[in-house]
């Protein structure tokens, strides 16, 4: 897919600042308009009315585990992934310009954020550390009230937006720390490299159901990069799979998997093939 | 499992009144002496120390998702899995006892649990939806100050910690809101009925590894409950697998079944089987 520098409007979930918006400026250039909506289904909408053309959608998190309701929403919306980007989800405590380590009283964040970065944190003496109710939040707090004496632990977009300095950067314990964001668009793509593909599908839930849906990519060695079941909401003895095998859906091998999975499933949605997410370091 | 209602010692994470704390209370009753902690390692290390019998172990939201990092503790610790508990997550409007609706100027809680009850709160005219950092915390705020114009979404358990009033209850849009919660200890447990047996195992990253693992059971005919993929920390290109199956580990089949495993997988661990667990309303 083209990366795109002009105004293609891209919908994310957050607050300006938002590691979401961050992903949104690393896959598509930092001139790309960026549309904040209050929730995931709001940056479903948009694509599908055709109000932005992308949405960057977080999907798994390598500390906190995946995102159902975006998997959801891709069950329920007739759209494509086009693209993946794996970004860094880095910490930095951020201040005033001019604030000092050593003036610092009291920091503010997300409990998710200050307990990633509980050993950098606790090494700071005599400094109150405070829940916040987001991380973008406690950084345009600081910037709003000219907080001298306080920081707050968020991402670099959030210091950029919020005219704040980065007082330490990368304080968080586990640099392992990685969400995986899919971006989704009402038209599919073809990837030109390194190809991976993505289905959800049902099965009845009866021994060996499952079993046979993989024998499917199996018995062609296809390789399978994910999988997670989820009983469906509203049919109790179902399960939904997510899957994501290596190939592009147009090669012969995955044209014939995919039809073979579709006499196997109870229903079945082809999400995409697009190219293999780099990591990104924001 | 025998459910005692002495002074058994249960560990749990959050603070008192959180969902843990209750999952610990219907499952042991109301007497057993529940432990805060802060992490859920600690939960994991108290029970590796003998400080307390069990921990009560959140592992999946049916919104939000599994808990990877409580697999992770799975995977690490020596520990068994000897019960199992479904706790409805009830959203409950919590005021100062003499507090009306009518008088409301602000209502707190934390972001997602306000996000759960966003219909509700939005037939609430001329008041203020403030994000807090917790839900129990925002209760602790509002009797601690003595708040008589705002409220708190939380649960049940935190009206009877902080002497609040329940001025609505079951105020979530969806009430399809269920968290699974694993019992822990350092003894098997041996299940009388509907058992069920769970185990963690790595493969190497080769075609059809996953389908000859899950031949073990497809084979005999034992019906699989969950999976889910994680790529293994610290190992490219090795994947761990959480599998629930249908059954008792100490069964002809299923010892067949978990023997035949062992020898498809590169790591493999057993961690136990127990009641299936029931749907819980607190």
């Amino acid at each position: 897919m083209k990366r795109r520098s002009t105004a293609t409007k891209i919908s994310y979930q957050g607050e300006p600042g938002a590691f979401s918006e961050q992903a949104a400026r690393s896959f598509f250039g930092k001139r790309c308009v960026t549309v904040a909506r209050e929730s995931f289904r709001e940056i479903f909408d948009d694509v599908s009315a055709g109000k932005s053309v992308y949405a960057m959608v977080p999907i798994e998190n390598s500390l906190h585990g995946s995102v159902p309701q975006n998997y959801d929403l891709l069950w329920k919306h007739r759209l494509f992934i086009v693209g993946e980007l794996k970004l860094r989800i880095s910490m930095n405590l951020l201040a005033l310009p001019g604030t000092k380590l050593k003036n610092l009283a009291a920091v503010y964040s997300h409990p998710q954020a200050l307990g990633q970065c509980e050993r950098f944190l606790t090494s700071l003496k005599g400094v109150e550390i405070n829940p916040f109710y987001d991380t973008a939040g406690a950084a345009k707090m600081i910037a709003m009230e000219g907080r001298s004496d306080a920081a707050a632990v968020a991402s670099s977009q959030a210091a950029a937006d919020y005219g704040l300095a980065i007082l330490r950067a990368g304080i968080e314990n586990d640099h392992r720390n990685f969400t995986r964001f899919l971006v989704v668009a009402k038209k599919e793509s073809h990837p030109r490299r390194r190809p991976k593909t993505s289905v959800i599908f049902a099965t009845k839930n009866v021994p060996g159901a499952l079993f046979k849906c993989l024998s499917a990519f199996a018995l062609r060695n296809i390789n399978l990069l994910k999988i997670e079941s989820r009983p469906l909401v509203g049919a109790p003895w179902e399960y939904l799979f997510y899957v994501d095998i290596e190939g592009d859906a147009r090669s012969e091998e995955c044209v014939n998997a995919l039809a073979h999975l579709r006499e196997l499933t109870s229903s079945y949605r082809f999400l995409g093939s697009y190219e293999t997410g780099n990591i990104v370091h924001p």
